[in-house]
């Protein structure tokens, strides 16, 4: 059997090797068992030098102050609008996003769901020169591809906004709405002035934060089965790739390593998000994950159609 | 066209020809609407004379007092297990259920799945006298069928326990883990002596009972999209029901009405259950619902294959 046509973005090597074992492994298990969950930033895109969440919502805050500048006045939108880091980590970057989210409070879902599409349909990468739809990783898009031909249900588990990455996640990975486990934001159920229910957002969140041991919490929840394959890219991932190894058959766990400073970013930021003395890299390497180098296992970074000028075009291997 | 070969367990009359009508105009609908809802004990299955799930927990109960006789010494179990309604009602389903729940904490999801489905394997239906797993709609199944013709997203949102409903929904319904919403219990993520990942029930729920507007909720949570059919038979589904027909476009409620003695059950409990002033059924008539009569619109009420002996045997019509 020749594996020419698979994962044709992954260059040859340990990682790839690994992968194709996994989904050859997991070809004979029965149906029910083969789950896979991804984190979402910095693991199918790129996170970097911003959140794309985070941009959205001072992209919305910046409308909101250009109609009433008195919104100026307060402290965490004046240091989000000026991009003022060290006020922003001087209050916390939770305490600020936080503050953003009351300027959603109000919205219905659909009503959301729009402003969401809006941004990511126009929003430009702020370094990177291309549509921020563009900046997906093409390996991630291959290996969705593969596990889909094996009818895998395919999860993502993700810390950032539930309803913001449902708003993108059909178009860009071909993940459904009800596929997608984020961080919640509470809704309140209104009658509105002919008794028609209706849902409005809050400013609350609907629990904690969708990271470390709350993303298995919430896989358990929301699943009802243990996925066999876990892909995310920092410590907040460690629990859910954790368990995707906990079971007694195959499972596969796989970190990307943001190494490749030419062609995307070089970082390991997860020592000062997540207080954790021991880096991703280091766990994974620990515990027999399979840590991916972007610089040496993925021959392109982004797909070569959105990138008609793009350093990585050069030839598939 | 002819509509012959849909439906067959349902008797041609209104109630079929709203379906048949909502069908046709799903069909034109983008597929990303086409998101159906259903309710579970009394609307896919026989939920009298008692619920299967808390026939399951004191079953539980008995093997496990066998086993420790002090058991019998606690209220709440020495009423479960004589059958005590006077008794129980005295002190309430809810505090009896609740600590029926103490039974399982501490078993992982696996563990319950397979005492769950051990009893769903073994258990008959008390006064009907087939296995317990012959007890679903035959007419519900029909329009399983259909939905899934018309590639809907189906859902069961249900008050019943997750994890339970969970173990049968795919034998009994097609319907993966992943898409049953119900009430949920809290899991413990713990460590082994490996430092292996494992997660433990508690004997608390995760969050209030799913009934009511709690079911809208939960909806959007875990679907992110609204549906436009809504099926039910209870005043815990009454807002669920609504939320199906409160979009611009076609939207569908169904509510089953147990009007038939002779065949399965007449009954109309929500008054008890729900503290409600107007019984479910008039609230349908006066929202417009499709006020579905088990009598005169069921042909067959459960499936004719599991029933050899049944009294619902007669020819379809």
């Amino acid at each position: 059997m020749t594996t020419d046509t698979r994962l044709t973005s992954w260059r040859p090597g340990p990682a790839r090797d690994s992968i194709v074992s996994f989904l050859d492994a997991a070809a004979a298990l029965p149906p029910v068992e083969r789950v896979a969950v991804f984190d979402h930033d910095g693991t199918l895109w790129c996170e970097r030098p911003s959140l794309p969440q985070l941009d959205f919502a001072i992209d919305a805050l910046a409308s909101a102050a250009a109609a009433d500048p008195a919104l100026r006045g307060r402290v965490e939108y004046a240091a989000a609008l000026d991009g003022d880091v060290a006020a922003i980590e001087g209050m916390g970057l939770e305490r600020v996003a936080m503050s953003l989210l009351e300027l959603f409070s109000g919205m219905t879902p659909v009503e959301f769901d729009h402003a969401a599409r809006a941004f990511i349909d126009s929003a430009r990468h702020p370094t990177l020169g291309v549509p921020l739809r563009h900046v997906v990783y093409q390996p991630m898009l291959d290996l969705l591809a593969e596990l889909r031909h094996l009818e895998f249900a395919v999860f993502i588990v993700t810390g950032g906004g539930t309803d913001f990455v449902r708003a993108v996640s059909h178009d860009l990975y071909g993940v459904p709405p009800e596929a997608v486990i984020g961080t919640s934001i509470a809704y309140e159920f209104l009658r509105d002035d002919d008794d028609q229910p209706v849902l409005r957002r809050t400013a609350q969140l609907a629990s904690v934060p969708n990271e470390g041991a709350a993303k298995v919490h919430r896989i358990q929840a929301h699943l009802g089965r243990r996925p066999i394959l876990g892909v995310g890219n920092s410590a907040g991932d460690r629990e859910m790739l954790e368990w995707a190894c906990a079971g007694d058959g195959p499972g596969l766990a796989l970190l990307v390593h943001h190494d490749d400073e030419v062609r995307e970013f070089a970082y390991q930021g997860e020592a000062e998000t997540f207080a954790v003395d021991e880096p991703i890299v280091d766990v994974g390497r620990r515990l027999g994950w399979t840590v991916v180098s972007m610089a040496d296992d993925w021959a392109t970074i982004f797909p070569d159609s959105h990138f008609p000028d793009s350093r990585d075009r050069g030839p598939l291997t």
